[in-house]
């Protein structure tokens, strides 16, 4: 194996990721060689802080030079693991101009410069990869490009961020509030100091941008996707559901419609027999519907150290053969569609709506008439007298377009009954 | 489009699965031109019965002389779906030699002659892809293959065959005896006249062979696999499975492990919280555990028409692809080990043993004590009272070598107290 062909590779980023991918590296140097027929080399780790002490790391890789690495002719590919838009983006750019092949799990910039990015590679004959930017380990990209490419697909659903699946876990299993279940999530490092990105479905919504791009080969961006987090998801939300045999989980949701592509994040009470409902704690899981493929799901971690330096260095062998194939650039950018994303106004849901009213005769008809009158039907009603003056209904909605449920709800709170509007859940 | 590039390609069988792939492709013709840059054409196809009448098929395609294939210079791709090992097997040899792509759906022939073939294709700088041999529509060898590619992986397991997975949700949910289901199935077209190869694990013995291979990059073929089927599995033991919170699975399981690799496919109970537990009627799973990834799955339906040629349609605009890029071949045989497989008396598992006994003082005391000379140690124990005379007596063991197992079980036999062992079977 010592006359073995060698493949350098420079790595922008030691972080979490970075770190696995390092270790990964060394972990694997011999199996590599088999596995991919040449000899892979991590010759330049570009840092911010090269006076940090970075244990198990060989310190004269290090460097804050970013030229060296773009302007050096014998790397051949860039694994980006720094995060954020910039200077990520100029890096990439630069590094696919100059001819090198690009791996990234920058979810954040591939959901919103994927075009201009793959346009890129596509130019210069060279490979631009991201598995490990959507559901960390779970592989999906190469799944949906590659294996299910005969396929229309019509549907993808994931639950694509861990520290969400798992509050909502805790909140069903252990009966957790949403304060209590996200302390305990933040105590076990899923969740970051500041949690908005993941409880608000941002995260998610960078994710499934990327995946309904793929799917519908037409391009979605972060801009496209209508986000709703789970903060205001409550116990006694998570009861209902359970009385309904459902469960409550945060889905990146996308259809391709007739007229156009429906895109949004959101929690929605999803029926036990669902595969993704059985879905727990931090597991991520895209579940895709193709014509002929019918149903199918991809399950895994989608976020950690070495989950997600699995996915990239997936990417970087498969680089490694292309190059030893003279074939990167072999499967570029599968956008070539051109299909509108519907406004969030005109997708049909169902909708589960608890509120508190006034406890007196007639006002469940005049709810109900009201409903009516604003095309919003109704499909069950509970109704628990709380106390004397106050009873909790509980309203599910047949499929309506969301600025009729609008509209509906709109009406309700100026109802003199109403005293509270405590919940509006999307039913799947 | 009119001036883009033509492949051709030959279909070998116009069964189930090759009326599927015929479908697919008129379905797909023109966005298959857009999604791998070429337009593909069948134009033979091998069938048996040339009289036969084959609705929505150009009769003009058919053909059972395989000279007019293999000879056709212009063929360069040739689809194998007419199953069994010959004249599959020459068939795909004379293709491969003759510098032709092939994909094929036949799990038979890749698990007993996998090596032979992959072999041959390499030779020939030609591609040789069975994505649909396994698990059907489910994405599985190319992301073990090069998504996964930096893991270690340990264990492997699959509900990989439809038709015992219906049976057992039906004994499971529905309450059903064995025959029971078994007749729904039949019924439904999901069990074969004769079940044999389905229900006695025959067919999932097959296809955990391939995954086996492929995972651990050794070669593991179907003679490696102990297979034990379903057909003994009655209400009873569903009713003790589930008082357990455990389900009876038929499981293909392999592991990795210090002195060996360990391939069996058998019936087991597993816990309910497991991923797999929650793949209801005819689908299909594959659980993988990578040191990088940890778990992951891959769910969806193991077998049918478009399902299945999914799978294969896949493959084939994947050789489109390598054609143009001119790097077919690019991923041959990853079998670069050359681990043993150990025998089946040695792997470990625990086991569930329910049985009849005469109803007296210090049976289970005797039965404990044979146990325990036989080095198989006890965890749980039930014992009910049936009649006077009569108790069931269930016992779960620790994990214990199989030839121990059967040792205890030899002697179980022989106690006079012992009137029935009315099943044993093992949990995960």
């Amino acid at each position: 194996m010592a006359e073995c062909k060698k493949i350098k590779a420079a790595l922008l980023g030691l972080g979490t990721v970075g770190g696995g991918v390092y270790k990964l590296v060394q972990r694997q140097k011999e199996e590599m060689v088999k596995k991919s027929g040449a000899n892979l080399e991590i010759t330049r780790i570009l840092v911010h802080n090269m006076n940090k002490q970075r244990e198990g790391v060989d310190a004269s890789l290090l460097t804050d030079n970013w030229k060296e690495i773009v302007e050096d002719p014998e790397i051949s590919i860039v694994i980006e693991v720094m995060g954020g838009i910039e200077p990520a983006k100029t890096m990439i750019l630069e590094a696919l101009c100059a001819g090198k092949n690009v791996v990234t799990a920058n979810k954040d910039l591939v959901a919103v410069h994927g075009r201009e990015l793959l346009d890129a590679a596509q130019e210069n004959q060279v490979d631009f990869l991201f598995e490990a930017a959507v559901a960390g380990g779970i592989p999906i990209i190469r799944p949906l490009k590659q294996c299910l490419a005969a396929n229309e697909i019509d549907e993808v659903i994931g639950i694509v961020n861990g520290t969400t699946n798992y509050i909502l876990t805790k909140m069903f299993e252990d009966g957790m509030d949403f304060s209590e279940a996200l302390a305990k999530a933040t105590e076990l490092g899923y969740a970051e100091a500041d949690p908005t990105a993941d409880v608000e479905g941002l995260d998610a919504g960078r994710k499934v941008a990327i995946l309904a791009s793929i799917v519908f080969h037409s391009r979605v961006v972060f801009d496209d996707v209508y986000t709703e987090g789970i903060t205001k998801i409550s116990a006694k939300d998570v009861a209902y559901a359970k009385e309904f045999g459902s469960v409550i989980k945060l889905l990146g949701v996308a259809h391709n419609r007739e007229d156009g592509i429906e895109v949004a994040v959101y929690p929605m009470m999803l029926p036990k027999n669902h595969p993704l409902a059985s879905v727990r704690d931090s597991f991520n899981a895209v579940f895709v519907h193709g014509d002929a493929l019918d149903d199918a799901m991809f399950y895994g971690r989608g976020a950690g150290e070495l989950p997600t330096a699995s996915a990239v260095m997936g990417d970087v062998i498969d680089i490694i053969r292309d190059i030893q194939f003279s074939c990167t650039g072999r499967i570029s950018c599968t956008c070539y569609k051109n299909t509108p994303v519907k406004s969030s106004d005109d997708v049909k849901n169902k909708f589960f709506v608890r509120m508190q009213v006034t406890n007196k005769p007639g006002v469940l008809a005049r709810i109900a008439s009201m409903f009516g009158e604003h095309k919003v039907s109704i499909s069950k009603v509970i109704q628990k007298v709380i106390t004397d003056g106050v009873a909790e209904l509980v309203i599910v909605t047949e499929a309506v377009k969301e600025y009729h449920m609008q509209d509906a709800l709109m009406h309700l709170r100026e109802m003199d009954t109403t005293q509270e509007i405590s919940s509006v859940i999307r039913e799947y």
